[in-house]
């Protein structure tokens, strides 16, 4: 947790892959990466439906003092999202409208954030995404730095600048920048299979039937019983 | 909390019980019971207005492993409401949408489950009403034997298959099957008390005089006073 | 807390100092109090959107106890918001949709209460706005008396009968009466501050300098890099 | 949740079985049931090294009224631990030194609370054992009846009158009455097999080697290599 | 919640009263109060058997700031525990050995913190007691002025300075300093009257009996059977 | 959070800088860093008093599956620490007396788990040091591989194998490899200090005095009355 450390210049992923992996959803994604990336689940919306998918402009900032968000704002390019960690846990209101309209003037596309942020209605009305911890009216200050595109950690995910950021209602997941492709790929091809089983699920077929689980189940012991064994 | 066993069939509540019971809110209900039946709070709907009202099948899993609810989706008939409960406590998103497509498509109701789920979007989209205790997109095994329709304690109450399940706003409340009926009639006579007091205290007039309080509430100590008598 | 006392004649704030404030958050009311008045943040609104603002009527109750709501709904005049705290942490359905209807049918614009509440539902299309610390359909029963139009301490703050209430999606406010002309006054012009502000960030203007921030920055000891410098 | 019922009679486990399952803890008695049997792990000792083993009497009692503790003290037996469940969560201090000079004046040995105890120091100083949910100096009231030795659900766990309730700093677990001779023999055989093990892994040996596990781990995809592979 | 404010002179509870109270618990003197003046539950002991009694000091603080606890350093006298609130909800560790070296220096008895707390072995090798909300070893700031000697909401409760604060492993207590001589002779009727009650159930009679409690309880609807009436 | 990989050889701290960085405890190591490289506070140790300093062996599972502690056990030095991170939160009891035998007999010093552990009478009597989330009896699995010595975040906290851990009843610290040198050479700077300072605050100095407060305080805005200006 280095601080005082601002960096200009990331290595985002590739356009391409950003816009491949902004098709498919949290939970689809993590799958597609082994069960991986996926972000503490107290991250909520601050709106049911919020969604986003961009890359990370990572900062660090300490509980109650919400610097380094302006430092964010001047270091974001069209297609970011800020992913805001925390040197120690704190709850304050640490974003609002005013800077959601800096982030957005500069071409943010939302915020992550592992602490709270107010003027929820306000965001909801700008249609401004934002997953966070906590939901507090409580201000900061702006007294100590941080840093801002340095490696965080980030309710409980490791970010580095420019890996793919997505959040819907489900939560966060992050993509490593390097493998952003791969995984756009891989939830590709996750849908296509699951579009299928979706079909033979709306016409009434059994799962159990579609992954060819019975035999499984009776090795692991499952019985069925007209009643209860036991009554 | 016995593992292993799947049941085929079960006494399910009576239908016009479960008719009658559909028309009345978790609170009525509960109230009606005399204060029984209701599962712990922190059980709530995945999106505002959800509503279910059915007999339950009951499942029993372990943590991290979703595989009874493809037990569940086989042994379930319309009218029915999934309970899910685990043998440990556990947050894993344990249902989504194809799930939700197959039980939709044998004739599921809903799911009450003492866990996570995932694809919150989509489920609420499909309006396929979820009590939950967590929204996780973290994915799930299947590995171990539950039970299906067996006793199970889900979120503190005691669920037996077949009992009737209500969920709404309020969260979950669960009725047993042989006193259904009885409890439809007596949430109808709550109702029907509340409707005419309802009339009149929108008419302006007070619970103190409707019910009859100021004697009691003087016998218990309360006095008035036109200021604060410590000022 | 002391108990058995209800209060008839309270001195509220001036109605145009309350009309004042209606028209300003709570994020900006706080900020506009030097950063205090604020309920705790696990006060959330049962439906998104709620907002209110009126003048307290206070009440104390018990565990499990919800008789002084009755008199609150007695006490209440045309504008009030009623605030209900607590003897003892507790999570019981204090208020539904019978208390809400006489308290609008007498002028009550709300409710704060530090415990729970149930028919969401109900409460929701009536648009009765609530700020509560729990959701349960747990009915109340009616046996200790507790107080109304004593000062309380509501999900840790000191309220006094007559005070400013002010409820949004950011949470809740207090406002002492005495103050309410002065925080509207100086909640304006943070506004007014805020809305040149805010013309200049939809500009791509930084916060960095808009507020004069870098050499703050600097002095501060951030420095900043093409690349990370460990890199 | 049936209430106004108190049982004078209880089938207790033999006590026998009770006093061979006295010399195993919580977690050894808990594998040995196929790992069932625990209550929910927020339940935790009011002091360290605190440890019981009885049958149990089981009581129902509703928020912030310990009327029922009483009836329980009059139906109590040599060698029985109190059980105490409740109707909605709660956390008000039920119990003190009072009512455990009560209970052990009377032949009981502790006391299993899904609520708050207080008088922590008296108890500790007497040695009375109690799990709880909570410490919390807060007195109740005894004004509704519950009931005593009826099933209950205590912290998650499904608990009749007379099964065997073991607590240890682990938590508590429960035996149904009707296995607790099998359990203690199931116990005895896990303890004397862990012995040898404790024996084999104190001269040095590997759980890899003494479980036979390489394989199985290479099988499922462990790879072993001097360096991390991707730096 | 002004701040700015240092305030020297404090009316304290006189020292006989604060000598009296010493004698008791505080679930006695919660009940002695009418079953008021609790800190909330969260409240505990750094280390089990921490008792203290003595006359309030209070202090206002911001998150991560600790600069007011100097101050209070300063204005405390023999017999005094300081009481440290919070303006808003946080963590840190905001007091350790040094501080207590300080405070005990000058007289200091304890400390009551609605935050962290480190150095936790220090202070147990020292006895010098302390109730938090927290454990952590996070350093604060000294960078924001709060308040000394104004009344404070901390943990809950409303407390002035010279207010007679009693902590043991059940919590904290406030007595009003206007009420303590009071609150201490009610204490010791209280007491009186549990050793006589003490007595008897030690014996083995019951509170049944000495609380004449067995036509209420048949009053209210409590029956006995000899076995499970459903059964 | 790469699965599959066990890693043999690390480059653990100079053995000289881990026997230097024991002498001090986790709050003063947090200090000398810059106040960094604390765990998340919930990691508190399972007996009062336990205390740890060695080098990392980092090893990742899943919920429910220890099978990762076994190999950790086989890669693990004399003076080593385990820390155990979890691929998605979980509270399963996946450490007991049995791997701490095997982990002693190995050379290993103590556990940091985030997650549950179980056995703890058993733990206090060996005196084996853990840091953990929770407390649980819950048994674990083995069946799905996780990795051993690959970076971990544990807690909130970054941590590479052979990384230096202390620990105590404040909680968890890392501190980087590479810079334990130079953190205990701080960590000894700021003892000194302190050591000079608690003297004079023994004999009744202020910290006011000793760090220069008084003219900062003023300029903060702090004003001293002799009574609380307000009465």
């Amino acid at each position: 947790m280095k601080t005082g450390v601002a960096v200009r210049k990331v290595r985002r992923a590739p356009a391409e892959a950003v816009q491949a992996l902004s098709r498919f959803g949290v939970a689809t994604i993590h799958e597609a990466m082994g069960r991986t990336g996926l972000l503490a689940p107290y991250m909520r919306p601050i709106y049911p439906g919020a969604r986003v998918c961009g890359t990370a402009v990572t900062a660090l900032g300490h509980p109650g003092d919400n610097w380094m968000l302006h430092v964010a704002a001047e270091l974001l390019q069209a297609g970011d999202v800020v992913v805001f960690a925390m040197s120690s846990p704190d709850d304050h209101g640490f974003f609002g409208e005013l800077l959601a309209t800096s982030f957005r003037a500069r071409g943010g596309l939302g915020l992550i954030i592992d602490a709270g942020v107010r003027d929820i209605s306000e965001l909801h009305a700008m249609k401004f995404p934002v997953w966070s911890k906590a939901v507090h009216a409580k201000g900061t200050i702006k007294a100590t730095v941080g840093s801002v595109n340095l490696p965080v950690i980030c309710a409980g995910a490791s970010i580095h600048p420019g890996d793919v950021i997505v959040g819907d209602d489900d939560g966060v997941v992050v993509v490593p920048a390097a493998s952003a492709a791969e995984v756009a790929t891989a939830s590709q091809a996750r849908e296509d299979k699951e579009a299928a089983t979706r079909k033979r699920l709306a016409a009434g077929e059994l799962g159990l039937d579609i992954y060819d689980m019975r035999d499984k189940l009776a090795a692991a012991g499952l019985k069925y019983y007209d009643v209860d064994p036991e009554k």
